[in-house]
């Protein structure tokens, strides 16, 4: 079901058509180059609850000093499930203010429906987004297969004012989106990218493989835990959780995967593994708000549902730091 | 961590003594009895894809029909997650104007933040519902851990306006509710039930045997797959999404468990495994709008990404029926 | 591919003639009724780690004076994958001579190959089993679709001297038997029926419904956990590890059930669900190896692997017999 | 729980020092570097279903041809599951007679119990295998928790007269020894490295960097999926499927990956992950077998339960070799 055979259907060849008319070329050469380290940023709250913008501004003065590519707003790490849709677009709006011109914003605006995640798309789009990172819709898991996914990826990037990324998060939404799925997509004009985050490295291997034909998509590795591995097979990039508090470290990473100096990178990704792993798949944004507070930012706590870590939990997290050199 | 022990939290007394003061036994007494069928309805679009009022009142006439002891609003087959807020609170509404006096109308108002669940479930009980059903919340998977759950729940319950039933639907959100946070959930005056759709029916057992203390929490057996055996350790009803199509037929399993003529009632159950399966687990949504089709009623499409059925699989529907008599 | 559509294929036609010449039918019809409740013995070890044949005889002399249909020898709770070929055939030989006349001995034949576990089932059938248990081989999960199961068994029901029960157990195998191939493999004149015990009821209502045309083919609930559901919805037995341990309750339960006093029935089954759990799903055979100590048999110590309770397990296992009134 | 907080333990500490008396380091120092490629070599069968020693032999002969580090006898890919005790150490030793000296046997001799395992391993190694690899446990999934991992192969490696290297495979077992368990058991002087299948690079890397202390610890990839990344993170070998059929391909991606030709390794790597897929997640035992009669090897049928490829899968497995270049 590759692309070049879908022109059997008369609708699918009007919209790659149309994707001409609206110079999705130019727009995917704006971003033909998602390489480098995204922090998906976590969203601060007051003691009330609400969106703490003021600190969120703050946090990203800090992270502005360092070498990172862009941000990634409202990835799983903001909470965006939490917030209202108003709210997902004002934080939007809200960072785009406070980055410097050169760095990337990449807004998730997935939602479960295939009008809702085009929607939200645009409306971040207009806050401020260069490009939007697209969840799997996951609650009817039996029903996501490929078709559903294909069809689901392909009105959102036909309708979408901004390059669309797709988003594999298989530990959250219990949804891989098969690899011939991905392999199909990245044929598609506006279709710039994944972020995996499962961490089977065969499997990004095998997508960077099959993706090669498109010059214009690119793999982002989904965490820092397997950031070296996924470079060696041919990702471009990271969106590291653990950025946000070891900035200098991934981007460092980052650094010597690309000079080739993979001793050294060895070395250093062997120590964040750990961290890494107390910050997402242990503790979650929890654990990861945690350790901003140790690191200078405004961590603070998640909203309810999520629970602040109690101590026994927080002393874990640390000890995956100071074991490792980093506190 | 049962409630009584809860009282060495001066919160959580705090929260004990308003309850008396906000009459929650005499809401609780309304809906005592949650025992009957329930049909959980889908949510029919037009072509154009907006919700369909006039086809979902037609569709209620119908089932006002039938021995029904109420209905359920957006449960999952509700399409619920594709759904906007403002169209959540009108599809409540517009069912309210459509129903028999005496049928209770249960709208499931689970959000991913306690917040919003909160707002959403206050909205629908200003729009008509005479409880909610407050889907567990599954985004962040490995943090919700039974403290997660508990918070949660116990927060909605005590600021929900109507009272709350539990949903636990493993298929969906790959959680499930510890039986003991269940246990201690149950103590709340305001917490009156849940609905349990995994189909382990000794977990339902457990439930039953573990809430007996609570006179007024009811176990409902989430799918018509599992009706008797839920009869049979103690479930007081069904939220079946089979009887959208078979609704005598479910009625009729259930009075016939109620009478204990178990013979009968375990030949209609065997027949109504496979129909059930082929409209819930193998083939969800669109299977089961497909079905609604051939009964007369308004099924039509799903909102994408859900796909309608192709011809294979809706053949493979029809025959589930038609192999057990009812086509 | 029920049995009926077999007979195009010359070796099956072959097989079932010979079926005819081997009078399967009237070993079949000695165990026509399979109901009634079998403990799943564990097997006694020395502290030298041999086989305790003394305390088994031990055991059996307790549990012959409860009103079992019979005893499964090398089921999961026999440890029968920690046991040498030979001490797996000499347990059955020792069990036989200290079993009452009328009792029915099951053995647990299953190999990871076919060829091992034809002849596994007739040395075990010389030993003096009346029938064979065979699970699903499970290493190789990915291959063990429908047409690999449904070929095992065949070969095993052909050539095995003494009937064959299908064992479906998927908490220790990963693997489910299709219910098709069930309905199809019940056909087999040599195919007496199934224990099951991974608890989804609406799967054992299915099976009863779909094997309902093959008079000798019957359903054993493979735990005390959902044996009242079980027979709600068709089963004739149970399998139930809680029977080593409290075995009047477990018959008693079987009667109610047959007598259609099911609110007894349900007081009675609820109470059983949790020590149940205790000595299955969540401490396995060590769990029942130590409440076995408590009701005055031989329980002791798994071979390893498997460690022995600690301090802290033990209290949690009896606690759940205390709390419902058996200890 | 690392080794050396052990010495509390009298037991523990009198093993060390045996292992002293035993001169366990010498023969760890035999084996002191694990680096390079083992294919896991299939059990071809004869048309009557025996193990066909000669065929066994030919394949070798084509096999040592390679620059194989050495052999993996009777992993998963042997069908070990499927041969009695007396095949499994009858193949080891037609396997010895067979292959040149310079070239490692490393015989699978893992069984469910502790005392099966130890038997086996030493059969294995009177018969010339030079290491064993021992799989986890599996059958009782629930209770194989890190302190029966832990205590099953402490026992083993004390027992052992050859090396142990942990055999983690979670697709075939379910189970995933803990990475702290791994860290524990590298301390043992006669546990000398892991192969782990799993493809979780993430947890790949953090063994590597847990068990950087123990010297003689190493990492073997257990697939060829993922062997570039593995090599990345500080991996010394593979025990790849694949490389019975492209060994000299996948021994070529060892020598890229030692030479640090990242690029050239990559782009071998994305040729190797469809077809190494194809004969192991995807089709096992029976896809490789129809590849290796492709490549001039005796491939042949598996034993019952496992079929033979049907037509259509044969065509995927073939497929995959050919869109990659290498039929």
């Amino acid at each position: 079901m590759r692309f070049k055979s879908m022109f059997l259907n008369t609708n699918v060849r009007l919209c790659v058509l149309r994707y001409a008319g609206r110079h999705f070329s130019s727009s995917s050469s704006r971003l033909s180059k998602l390489g480098g380290i995204y922090p998906p940023i976590p969203t601060p709250f007051s003691s009330s609850g609400s969106v703490a913008y003021d600190k969120l501004k703050e946090n990203l003065n800090v992270w502005n000093n360092h070498d990172f590519a862009g941000y990634i707003v409202q990835g799983s790490n903001g909470e965006y499930p939490y917030l209202t849709n108003s709210e997902r677009v004002e934080v939007v709006y809200k960072v785009k203010e406070s980055i410097a011109e050169h760095k990337m914003l990449i807004a998730g605006s997935g939602c479960e429906s295939t009008s809702a995640t085009i929607e939200m798309s645009n409306a971040m789009a207009k806050a401020g987004a260069d490009a939007v990172l697209v969840v799997t819709p996951s609650f009817y898991k039996n029903q996501m297969l490929s078709n559903a996914l294909y069809e689901h990826y392909i009105a959102v990037a036909d309708k979408c004012n901004v390059p669309v990324i797709l988003y594999n998060v298989p530990g959250n939404t219990g949804i891989n989106i098969p690899i011939d799925t991905v392999a199909d997509l990245s044929s598609h004009p506006n279709i710039i990218g994944i972020k995996d985050s499962g961490g089977d490295i065969s499997r990004i291997g095998l997508i960077v493989h099959e993706t090669k034909s498109s010059e214009s998509f690119q793999v982002l590795a989904g965490s820092a835990g397997f950031l070296l591995a996924s470079y060696a097979v041919g990702a471009v990039g990271g969106v590291c959780a653990l950025a946000n508090v070891l900035g200098n470290e991934v981007c460092e990473l980052h650094r010597l995967c690309l000079a080739g100096r993979w001793k050294e990178a060895k070395a250093l990704q062997h120590r964040l593994i750990a961290p890494n792993a107390a910050v997402t798949a242990k503790y979650g944004v929890p654990g990861l708000k945690a350790a901003m507070d140790w690191f200078g930012l405004h961590g603070g706590q998640p909203r309810s549902p999520l629970q602040p870590l109690n101590e026994l939990d927080k002393r874990s997290v640390r000890k995956s730091f100071e074991e490792n050199g980093f506190l």
